[in-house]
């Protein structure tokens, strides 16, 4: 789907790192540069940002927690709409854009749609950031599995099935501060040391 | 860890990503171009290699399914010779260092040798990979979690949890193919539909 043949525009979805704007791919920071909008989340580096070039119209359709900004349905309609134009269009998100980023929905739209899109996965804060702090998310002699779980989905009428995450090997739990109690609660009442 | 003050050289353990040169991450490239020394494993791309200065040593150290070229602790010691004579030492591997590719025994290595080092984080193949046959490892309304499992540890005598693993939601083989019947016949015996 790289080829950028139609009348119609082409939409990168892109993931843009844990955080530091060194972990960007290569192709990534390519397609920043080349764009002609960039519809960016509220997690995504400014020096990411910053790399987009001048005439780049920048649209910030990033979700405060519990208050999305503007509603999926309104950022694949503009990913949409700007693509029709002819627009090279990059969905700039934050970590990679199938770990709970919701790229799953936005190529299913864009399918739908008709429009050409590509996606440009990125290095998850999921592993990159215990690496960052130390910890190998995998390591020889100690675990060959690791399971990474939406945080925000462990509150306590939660469907997480803790007895099997508990038995795997490394658990990687991204947006769980708000739950960190149940969380801590959960594991340890199913035999995780903490 | 990133300050290259010492005597000592410094060696970035980097992440080259899943395959497609253009997926290695600005940071992991930048140290590529800089490197002295590149010790580098048998998946690594040619483009990436290509990128190294033209008076850098290149070493593959890549080990063969089952016949391991250079023994780890063979490694270990090369980056550690090389550092102490002053060097930019790049460990260039495959997909995340953390993910299955022993990166936390390296670390271990120079840190026990008193040698500066740093990681950089690569895209994993376990998302990529995925990704580029058009699977979102999560998707809303589908899946919260997934699970990364080393396949190579998945032979008749296995120690893998398969009940637990049945249990979570996408389930990710890296090195999978020798053990694939087995995979198939546990996952399916554990309810798994496929």
């Amino acid at each position: 789907m790289s080829d950028h043949s139609s009348a119609n525009g082409i939409v990168y979805i892109v993931g843009g790192g844990p955080g530091d704007p060194g972990l960007i791919t290569v192709k990534g920071l390519d397609c920043i540069r080349r764009a002609d909008v960039i519809l960016f989340d509220r997690l995504v580096a400014q020096e990411l940002l910053a790399e987009a070039s001048s005439p780049a119209e920048m649209i910030n359709v990033g979700k405060e927690p519990k208050r999305h900004r503007r509603a999926q349905e309104e950022i694949n309609s503009l990913m949409i709409e700007k693509a029709r134009e002819g627009k090279i269009v990059v969905r700039l998100k934050g970590g990679d854009p199938f770990v709970f980023g919701r790229g799953g929905e936005e190529c299913l739209a864009l399918a739908e749609a008709g429009i050409q899109f590509e996606v440009v996965p990125g290095v998850s804060s999921a592993i990159a950031v215990p690496a960052y702090a130390g910890i190998p998310v995998t390591q020889r002699g100690v675990t060959t599995a690791f399971t990474v779980v939406a945080g925000h989905t462990a509150g306590p009428d939660s469907e997480i099935d803790w007895d099997a995450i508990s038995r795997i090997g490394t658990i990687i739990f991204l947006m769980g501060v708000e739950h960190l109690p149940e969380i801590v609660l959960q594991l340890t009442a199913h035999g995780c040391e903490i």
